[in-house]
């Protein structure tokens, strides 16, 4: 895609203004949330609804039309009944020839091509030939919008209840979804962890009546504030530029995705859904490993890999090390592990060996088996810290899992500050890429309420937490597995010469 | 083993009384934690906290020594520094010689065999030897207790942070766990779901000085309260009675375990913890199958499993639908369900079909594939409720998945009044055996705090909820499979003319 054509979609996440077109004060219509959320996301620039029958909506001045509006509009967002189309785009039509200022649309509205009906396919030609029309680029419609976190724009109807500040926060993740409602369960289990996943840009493409699922993977391959790709996947037409355009990417930045339709029945159930193709599963599978795309197995591995990325680095090799508390989750977790073939259990050099079994307690088991340590419940915090520091400082370890179950006696934010001091001193806190000494540790701090202060704590330190030891597993073996590619691949380009 | 044998494990979940050997004042102290658990249960007999140094201990009298109890003592906790055994036994023997009411110690003290230090061992051996010689059983050492809801007896340390009303609620789950640890977090994140989970007992074994894992689980088999048997299991030395066992407790009641040590790994460490055998997981696979055990791959398909058997009815079959009212989750978790070859989609009767077409909106994709219904995010709360209650009707449906994340136009709340009366007028509502027309229904509301209180109502009408949904598909899964082994077993057992 051309540099010109990325650009056109700068205005979906840095508009200068925006015009809500069936923005309401009723608190059930999805026109008064679109509004709030531009408000709570503390959009800078001015925001103006538009509804006949309205003169003021959350404290805003409510305009009777597109074209009652003075000053530029950049953005449009559509939630009008869609038999309205026609109206609505002439005006918008009316508008763009005489001030030329509209840029593009979000139609978050449903009705369209998704319905099945001639009707729904007109509506949508409607919507998408005006546009193109005029110069104007259409996500959607049935879309449910985007967030852009550092753009300070949120065009979805989405209702966390939650104060605006847990809401989200900016990071570097990027999440393009081909249903809006999983894009929006991400988003809600999101903001319910301790700590709000770090994200920056989050798009739902609905029917890509014009802008595409490709399109917006390569505005998120240029944007410098997308440090992973994340991506719900049903199925895309042209699978093979995809495949080539994730290829280029993932040089670049990892880009994991969750992709359905495995099965027939999934796959049937695709094609009901967004008219994707059954049976290319293997395909994508096979080009998926090819191409460096980490595929994921399920909403919670996306979640924790996507954090996993953005916030800890690349580990230099596959050797890991599990330091565990607590003798039954550390063994599941070691079965997991295992079942990685990318993993292998470090060996620390006998010094190392000896410096950990030193200042653990007496009955700790170390190095049974290899890569593995049970320090056991009377470990105290300051025995977590230094074997943490240890480690992260011990050459033969590539990457660490912690699992620790404080009881009563060990108060878990105490030993989160603890564990937080020793990644400072290891230079772990956080983690950008371009620091010296540094390698991925993954705590996981169980379980529930009773650690929920302390794994914020640690969060808000850039250390992303766990919320079981399988959940860390995964998202290492998948820092491991893209590491492993990366090196791979410029093993090979160095051997081609290039 | 007998009944006489069984009879002596009473005293650990209904005592009359419990005394508390090492108990505190310190807040960081697990003497201290364990008084406060007794009482905040709600214990109705008395507690005599136990320590020389102390007057009064969280406004109960304490007491110099177990001897200076002057009223009848049937269970004693003790947390005490192991090296103070001899000396507490030796007291416990001289009140048993003279008054002879203790039956029960529940050692949660630590620094015995698990050591691997003769010192360890031999304190072990007092423990044991003396408490033989008096006849009085003893739990661990090196154990977190025991919970029973209806006994209101925890012995536990543990701290939940949580008012008690929240801590845990009266069920049918009994679980059993070679991990204290393990078994308290399965407790931590019971406690932080919408609503606790429905515990009936909670035991950890420690280090099996005298009650051992298998007796426990006799235990279970015949307490009427316990309708479903969770466990973590590492190994056990009597592994071919253990499987007789399990294999006569699931003709009555479903067994649910995670049994660790699956990889080579897993086995080494599982060794260092608990001394288990390596190398026998292939053997414990093929026999749980065989015996009608319900082995599970993850925590949280433990806990989910777990809930489902304790709140549904088994399936009658293996045909299963699933209702969906947003796109991409519903064909991810049609992936999840395809992969389990015990499960078939249901093909409904062209009326059934035709039914729910009419009463879904318009654009609905119903039955398209078999066995799935796309309602869509247009579907309002009467038209989820209408199409559970014709489903749960529908002879050739067995169990019911719903996904449904309810956009801000659909109050969460709402919904969850709306099925929970569907429920009620389907026979659904805290489904018990014995009742006539029901099958599992299985919701998944999503995501995160925003359906927090919808949860809660459905979880509190008995009818549990699930955070995924494969979680929920895997659960459903379980409950099918468990289903099957009983009924082949009985259609095995009217051939062979039993």
């Amino acid at each position: 895609m051309a540099q010109r054509e990325i650009q056109s979609l700068d205005p979906f996440f840095r508009p200068r203004s925006v015009a809500v077109i069936g923005a309401s004060n009723d608190p059930l219509k999805a026109g008064r949330q679109i509004t709030y959320n531009l408000q709570a996301m503390g959009f800078l620039g001015p925001i103006y609804p538009v509804n006949p029958r309205e003169q003021e909506i959350l404290g805003l001045r409510c305009y009777p039309s597109i074209q009652a509006i003075p000053d530029p509009v950049e953005l449009v967002v559509l939630i009008i009944p869609s038999a309205a189309i026609h109206a609505t785009m002439a005006e918008i039509e009316a508008r763009v020839r005489a001030r030329g200022d509209i840029k593009a649309i979000i139609c978050a509205a449903a009705g369209f091509a998704e319905m099945g009906t001639e009707e729904g396919r007109e509506r949508q030609r409607v919507l998408v030939e005006t546009s193109r029309r005029l110069g104007i680029r259409v996500l959607g419609p049935n879309c449910v919008g985007v967030i852009d976190t550092r753009g300070r724009i949120d065009t979805t109807f989405v209702e966390t209840l939650l104060p605006v500040e847990h809401k989200t926060r900016a990071g570097g993740i990027s999440f393009l979804s081909q249903s809006g409602a999983l894009a929006v369960s991400i988003l809600m289990w999101g903001t319910s962890r301790p700590v709000p996943l770090a994200m920056n840009k989050l798009i739902t493409v609905g029917n890509m009546g014009d802008v595409d699922l490709l399109e917006m993977l390569e505005y998120l391959e240029h944007d410098p504030h997308t440090r992973v790709i994340g991506m719900y996947l049903e199925g895309y037409p042209r699978a093979r530029e995809l495949m080539t355009t994730l290829g280029r990417i993932t040089r670049k930045k990892p880009v994991v995705v969750l992709k359905v339709g495995r099965t027939e029945q999934g796959a049937t159930a695709a094609h009901s859904h967004t008219g994707s193709l059954a049976g290319a599963d293997r395909i994508y599978d096979a080009a998926f490993r090819q191409h460096g795309v980490i595929r994921v197995g399920s909403l919670e591995e996306l979640m924790d890999t996507l954090q996993a990325f953005d916030q800890l680095p690349l580990p230099q090799g596959n050797r890991v090390f599990l330091l565990t508390q607590a003798g039954g989750p550390g063994i599941y977790c070691t079965d997991i592990l295992s079942s990685y073939s990318e993993l292998r259990f470090a060996s620390l050099s006998p010094a190392a060996r000896e410096e950990l079994a030193r200042l653990l307690p007496p009955m700790a088991a170390v190095c049974r088996p290899e890569g593995y340590a049970d320090i056991t419940a009377s470990a105290d915090k300051h025995q977590h810290a230094r074997s943490v520091e240890l480690l992260l400082a011990e050459p033969t370890v590539d990457g660490l899992l912690l699992i620790t179950v404080p009881p009563m006696f060990l108060p878990p934010l105490e030993l989160a500050a603890e564990l937080k001091a020793a990644c400072q001193r290891a230079g772990q806190e956080g983690q950008q890429a371009g620091r010296a000494v540094q390698k991925p540790f993954l705590p996981v701090i169980m379980a529930g309420q009773w650690v929920h202060e302390a794994r914020a704590l640690l969060e808000e330190a850039g250390i992303p937490t766990f919320e079981t030891p399988d959940r860390a597993a995964r998202a290492l073996a998948n820092l491991v597995r893209y590491a492993e590619f990366q090196s791979l691949r410029r093993a090979g380009d160095i051997g081609a010469g290039v």
